[in-house]
């Protein structure tokens, strides 16, 4: 980097940098799943998984024989980073092509969560899947919540970048032949598909319709 | 999980594990960010970033600034994790809810590329971003290659997940009321939108006009 002007990098990245949580909260609550980083025997795993965030923490989940989730669990460092990608930046050079993307990257130790604290900690994982569900299928089994290890990570230091500019052409490339723009990108959910074993009759919920375009 | 039958447990886990690399490469090649996992100051980093697949190896690239990038490009152990989103599990209970999902964890560590090498696998990273754009741009700067650090991670040391099957609710839940199915996911290109400053007459290239919808 040392044959760029120094001041162009430090605007640039200051540019992508954000400190609102309105943002990060954002990103967390559009998101389904993260990737959580965690040290297993001196070396670095990462791992996706779902979750949700309830107000200042992140939840997450899994089985109690996940060796991963116990070390996390016993109270390793964690590193959590969730991302939202929102376009594809066409720049007049390779150099500047990129993506356009949220990225949060958030730093602690996960605590287990048991009690009314786990199962209601459940359901907002179960409604952040999926909104509005809980209320349409039967509570936890003792067995169920026994099997399931829930922790919650306190949204304190975290980091944020946004990139969601135009492409950032030299002149020499925005004066020449090479096109540049955005391909924006979406998630996008289809119709819903009945399970082979659905009992004739029960009708697609509430949950789901929200979810799924209109037909 | 000491409550449920070993084998059902056991069945689970062996469905999700593949070991067919044309599974794996089908999905790194879909894939347009993993999230790499490395150890700097004793504790987990866990960032974003775009790749390629070259054969038997990842390409990972990165602004020589980067501090985690020189970390990885010194030889520290990374894990890389690579995920696609196919679809909402929506069983008919809580507990079986899930997603569908293909998940790569790759581990090894990563050399730094240089010459013609590393000019060939930048090449590869622009054309798995927008296939097809190399042909149509400049060529990189030696400015340009001196700010990118690219690195390559052979394919040796990975594991495979794929959740593709229907919702496994308990008997009692498919004679009960609940629905249960899935809901499709996917990624979805937008119409390209044009810089602002887009000198009048360029027109969308093929590399676009190939990854977006007919309008």
């Amino acid at each position: 980097m040392s044959t760029d002007p120094p001041r162009t990098d430090v605007t640039r990245l200051a540019d992508k940098q954000r400190h609102d949580r309105s943002t990060l909260d954002q990103l967390l609550d559009s998101s389904r799943v993260c990737h959580v980083g965690v040290v297993v025997d001196g070396g670095p795993v990462v791992l996706p998984t779902a979750f949700a965030r309830d107000g200042d923490r992140l939840l997450l989940h899994g089985s109690t024989g996940s060796p991963w989730m116990r070390v996390v669990a016993e109270g390793a460092a964690i590193s959590v980073a969730v991302t939202g990608l929102d376009g594809i930046v066409v720049a007049r050079s390779a150099f500047e092509s990129s993506l356009h993307y949220r990225s949060a990257v958030l730093f602690g130790t996960a605590s287990p969560l048991a009690g009314d604290a786990k199962t209601r900690a459940l359901d907002l994982l179960t409604d952040a899947l999926i909104p509005g569900r809980v209320s349409e299928v039967r509570r936890p089994t003792s067995r169920e919540l026994a099997a399931t290890l829930v922790l919650a990570l306190p949204i304190e230091r975290w980091s944020l970048k946004v990139s969601d500019s135009w492409p950032e052409d030299e002149p020499d490339d925005v004066a020449g032949p090479a096109w540049a723009g955005v391909v924006p990108l979406t998630e996008t959910t289809g119709v819903a598909r009945a399970a082979p074993d659905l009992r004739r009759g029960v009708a697609v919920p509430a949950s789901v319709r929200r979810m799924t375009p209109r037909d």
